[in-house]
């Protein structure tokens, strides 16, 4: 986002600026590629502003702090995307594609160490409390990750647990990315649970309109298949919904629609169920639920105004494609 | 090791105590086993053996270090059984082929993670500390492993860069087991350097004495078939020696006997070869030079007596099956 450029700037610097051994190069090529292929840097800009919220004289830099979330954020992607046996990652080849997967596990086994490295340079008591949250999140993230893979060799998924899962797997990140800019910068206990609890719920109302923009996106600014996720029987909140609610008649028909080889007539049926289920409604209103308890906790702190480069930022990305 | 029971049976006692969610148990499962696959527990106990030498009141616990150490460990052999495809470790099934493979990699990671929460147990400024020298350590292990992985495709690797690479991927850990213990026993730097240096080239020296028993070790001790590595085409240092000083019919021989499908005949081959070229003699040579300065290291800390347990692990450990 234009707003954000300089930060934007910082981070990919700061990335470019690692400090990296030639040697072994198949461990450390992939992380010069990786860090390279870029991406919007949400989480480690979180960081920033949450530290300049509180330091306004940038007594104590945040920008380690932001470059270990980032480093961890792209740990989770070189391991998933084995799991995930992804090809492509930002239009270009995923490391275990580019390399092998041997070369994939160790060089993201190297990325989380070097998350640990950027989080120790601080002094020992804030170092103390940041790699206490990060802990707590890198296991959550695994959590996730782990639920998310077992959820695909389930048929049914409740609304719950989905949340759940998008929960651990993506939104206590973001929410770890602001705690950590709010300890950096020095704000007290109470002030860093609202900054945590709005990234939370900001991550939560983020990952369901990435379900709904797959099916009910713009495909011009989305840049993807519509309903991608769907052909793909990935599950998205958009079907838990759907099954929650749908009679033995409309599951059947979505199980045979599962099967559906012709990608249109797939799509239009699930698309159809979906309308009847008013699916897209009901995931609006969870989607402006947890929009509105973001917004309760960045008020919390004072940042709901036109000023605040969060408030502008929440802005920014709930208004996507709608 | 009998003289050590105890703290056998304080590591065991403290993995199993771990506290792991059962959820999702496809996550923390795999620690469970892995915890109580047993192994020597050599690492974790060098911890509490250095710690008690310079805290004998035993003011701070040094347990939760030494668990992070062994996790670690485990973390390490979880992740390089899925690159060596191996199918067996200490008699049970690895974690890929008891699960499966996406599993594996996750749960590695969760136990690096651990790893870490355990060390973040202690004060900020022992912490701080701790991690510094656990961070420099897990790099240089991946490090190690990757260049274990490269040699694997290289015909000829010098006797320098074989050490370099024992060195890495497992002496390290043994010196930063003993640094860690010293640390938080509340040893000088001095101190800490010298047990380092101590682990470190008794680590090397070990590694050395493997691959000499590889081959030279009494079968019913070393329990398993005599010259396995060899029979493999690994890389031992009685290849590398021997590839160094061989010439070029020796090496051509050598290159032949890879290709041997007869055990025997390629076994009995290499053997007569190394004769020639006293590869045993070389290797026990630089073996010897190790456990020296190993020993040097733990006389400058007044260790080199017989009722410290540290000198009798050396000596127990020297004269495995020789």
């Amino acid at each position: 986002m234009e707003f954000l450029k300089d930060y934007t700037y910082k981070i990919n610097k700061g990335l470019q600026d690692i400090e990296l051994s030639k040697a072994p190069s198949n461990l450390y090529d992939p992380l010069r590629y990786f860090f390279r292929l870029g991406g919007k840097r949400i989480r480690p800009i979180l960081t920033l502003l949450a530290a300049e919220r509180f330091d306004k004289n940038g007594v104590t830099d945040p920008l380690n702090a932001a470059l270990s979330v980032e480093i961890f954020h792209n740990f989770s992607l070189v391991h998933d995307d084995i799991m995930d046996k992804a090809p492509v990652r930002r239009g270009q080849q995923t490391v275990h594609e580019k390399w092998d997967q041997n070369i994939a596990i160790l060089s993201g086994d190297v990325m989380l160490v070097k998350a640990y490295q950027y989080l120790n340079t601080y002094s020992p008591a804030i170092a103390n409390q940041l790699i206490t949250v990060f802990n707590k999140t890198a296991i959550e993230v695994c959590e996730g990750q782990q639920m998310d893979m077992d959820f695909e060799k389930i048929s049914k998924v409740s609304q719950d647990e989905y949340i759940r899962m998008i929960t651990l797997k993506t939104s206590v990140l973001l929410g770890c990315a602001l705690k950590m800019g709010a300890i950096v910068g020095g704000a007290d206990p109470k002030e860093q649970g609202d900054l945590y609890a709005f990234g939370l719920n900001m991550g939560i109302a983020f990952q369901i309109q990435d379900d709904l923009l797959d099916l009910y996106g713009d495909p011009k600014l989305v840049g993807k298949q519509v309903g991608g996720d769907l052909i793909a029987n990935k599950n998205t909140l958009l079907m838990v919904v759907a099954k929650e609610v749908a009679n033995e008649k409309q599951l059947s028909t979505l199980q045979t629609l599962s099967n559906e080889p012709n990608i249109t007539k797939k799509i239009e049926g699930i698309i159809a169920i979906f309308k009847t289920l008013q699916v897209q409604e009901k995931c609006l209103e969870l989607m402006g639920d947890f929009y509105e308890k973001a917004e309760y906790h960045l008020n919390k702190i004072g940042l709901n105004n036109s000023e605040s480069a969060l408030y502008i930022l929440t802005r920014e990305l709930k208004k996507r494609s709608y």
